[in-house]
């Protein structure tokens, strides 16, 4: 490709339109990572329904578990790669972010999740026609498919039982959270993300079954409003009792709760130096020939 | 959020409530461990039988091998996140750990099970009394829920069947203890706990059809002795004959077993320089550069 | 084995035989590693399709994960292991290919695909003759094989709305390349060729159900050219008035739109140190100790 | 535990008993690891043939990455890990090890996979003759449990049929083995082991539906004989003229073909400097923090 001065022109993009100020390119990256995130997590959805049966459960579970860990390297090294407001929490109270920059962090997060479903919602749409011959129905009926942009309860569950499902669920995710954040656990920066991935289909497979284990108010609140205004009509939102609030506010809870049981149970007891009481001693090992 | 002359709060939580004393700050780390491994394990048998099939054999197997994962990773680096008895009873025999030590991780290991197990069932409460109509059964009708506090034997298995299941599941896992605890095998410690959910997940693979796979005492006697004390009832201990027994002690039989097979076959042997037989030898290799 | 002068017959070989033309060693070694990708994937194709529903969509996701690290890995030190057109376009965009050199790439991409497809074949051979009877079909009937050789759209699924999945899930692959490609994200590369696998497994569990996500335009043109020729007709080709025409152009699209979304979105405005908003800071990381 | 002169025992007893001869304790170390690899795998395939259904193909395929990734491990320090004839067989064609050591290679792991197996029959001894009613009978009827212990065909194939999958089956593996010593690939070899779990769950789901993937003449032989004294009858080895030796003789082929095929299309050509085609040029990055 063209190149002048010998630079190549990807590097001359980079020199001229580099944003510079810190948080706006953090917001674009947050934006766009939370865009892929739910990109993916509808095409895993989408597929769950509309293929009546033929995706097991491991499959929405996995896939949700590749979603989280793809776009969080994906914007790893220039905006942390939340793609989660109740992650964003739990980084504000460890002292890693400021109030006024988390507010904006999650305000990019639920646009990108917005965009990323209607995204999605483009390339299923001739599925999701042939699914429900082009009448969109929020949830209950045979041919209801809102549950591919939004989270929805099970028959038997209340909204305080999915308030303490979601705190259960995100109390996992920010338990975790809390655990990177402690450099003297010492996990690898590039392997970070990957683990993230098992953390999410680890709160998929344990607690999915009440209401889909959404754990993201971004990510369930931004689809939600873009189903609302794009054909399937305000029961998205006023479903059993404005249920809709619970995935908002629960995780955001349940986070910051177990962060501060990470911390307080494991986090502030760590030691400076290796225990002895792990499988194979440091100080024995000499260094790794690779 | 609050910063007192520079010094972040969390800080100076740590230090000011840093527990000092190894062995407190280890059984805080055992039971808060086990508890999340336990909040996850009870999650996913929960959703395997209450789902009524629609959960597959895998995901069960996967979904422990991501509770083992992530709650060793949890006190990886304070207590060594044994989480099982039968890890530090492989521990004790290798002289990792005094005795004393070990009876104190084994009691803090199934308080936490329990711990766990309790706050899974507050989560699921719901979906069970959905599944049972609110009576409790510990396990042989088809709306038996016990099974998701602890493990109950197949139609054919005899509790001499049981015993020889659980030395040969908890044996594998004995032996790869053994395994990560030989330095000279080494196996990076950021990577090691991620192989221990590959062995639970194994386990569940090869040795979870005639009774589970419980593989851990803590974690089938605590969450057993829960439930029979929260509505399951004494069926949960004296079923065919005082089941319960087996799973506590044939896996500390086994792992014992296990380790010493892994020392005697392979551990004792291994050179201290690199063999020629490995596929690359590390010789030949120049330090790798990432 | 016989050795001269203390030189091993391979390193002899390799002294002797060695092509020193970085061109044809790279072409020799995409046609090898396409092929191998394709051997595997159409067995995964084959198992599923021939295996009536016994095999799950997980399988067969995680299948064409498995082939794409596989394969990615053997050429990665030589021609860099693309295996794809949609990859090397990429590659050529962002300047690290010339435009000769990309157009030979995927010729030799897809003729090893053929190749690869070709073999597979013969291994399934006797399975498609007690499946179909020795009638081969292309699509559409309940003995139809030509699905284990080439995509074919879901009977809603248009022209026009095959080109946009196929522009969603490469431009997935072409975000992800793109992100690969900038140094800045500091991935390992010997870790790279298994996080290459997760993205193809990824883009299946997300956008499969409308046509398969085949997102290679050599992996699915030159398999279908060989069915078309070797026994399914030339409704390979014809079918749905020329679809296959969507799968070859439809990803080269994709892929250089996701490329520059990433790039655009995050690549030009990565910080050349670390951010602050990472989890754990790398100024305050000791290096690790193995 | 009890310790002289501040030497713990375990340190005694390998100055005491370590095997000082390589062959003698590498052939231990095959015994053993063999033994592991196929008590874990018999475990498996009970599992899927005694579960009648309940447990899909994925979890097979898995279930032999996880049982091949961690037997590899075992011994990876000591005799390499091959624990399969056709490893050796590559290895020996590459010159890693002599055609001696070779052979008595081979006995050892044969042997070894026999004994796994027999544990395993322990194990699910109650659950198989829950199955069959106690009449043992290798291949053909409902209660038939002899595919537990070996491989056998699927009803459509021929014995040429079957040579041909082996041949594939296996070359896919010897390729991969001899990637692995290939040092200008440079994959750490803490992470060897791991991917080739990733290879053999990659061969099952691709090439198990002929007949099972057995791809290594230790653990098919080795337990079919064993089963075949041990009450399953001559059919063992007599079905379908004499199939039992179609997966001793096709894995040793197919692996020397698909290692030399390797070799000759990408090992000999791989440069000694790092190729610019490669996603991300080694030479601009700065060495990675953890």
């Amino acid at each position: 490709m063209e190149k002048v001065n010998n630079e190549h022109y990807i590097d001359r993009w980079r020199r001229k339109y580099q944003i510079k100020n810190v948080l706006a390119r953090n917001l674009l990256a947050e934006f766009f990572a939370t865009a892929i995130l739910r990109f993916i997590g509808t095409g895993v959805l989408a597929q769950a329904i509309l293929g009546r049966g033929q995706y097991t459960s491991v499959q929405v579970n996995l896939g949700w578990g590749f979603a989280i860990a793809l776009s969080v390297y994906s914007a790893w090294k220039t905006s942390g790669g939340h793609v989660n407001p109740a992650v964003t929490a739990v980084l504000y109270i460890l002292g890693k972010i400021s109030f006024t920059h988390s507010v904006c962090y999650c305000i990019a997060q639920t646009l990108g999740a917005a965009f990323g479903a209607a995204l999605s919602y483009e390339v299923y749409i001739e599925a999701i026609n042939d699914f429900d011959g082009g009448v969109r129905s929020a949830f209950g009926t045979n041919s209801s498919t809102g549950a591919i942009f939004a989270s929805f309860p099970a028959p038997y569950l209340s909204n305080t039982g999915a308030f303490i499902d979601q705190v259960a669920g995100t109390g996992l995710l920010g338990l975790f959270v809390a655990f990177f954040c402690e450099r003297r656990n010492q996990i690898p920066l590039f392997y970070q993300p990957s683990l993230f991935g098992v953390i999410a289909a680890m709160v998929g497979v344990c607690y999915s079954m009440n209401m889909g284990s959404p754990i993201n108010p971004a990510s369930d609140l931004g689809p939600r409003i873009f189903a609302a205004l794009y054909g399937y009509g305000w029961e998205m939102i006023t479903y059993q009792n404005y249920f809709f609030w619970v995935p908002v506010v629960a995780p955001m809870v349940g986070a910051v709760l177990g962060a501060y049981m990470y911390v307080l149970f494991i986090g502030l007891h760590i030691p400076d130096q290796e225990t002895k009481y792990s499988l194979s001693s440091d100080e024995e090992l000499k260094p790794l020939k690779f």
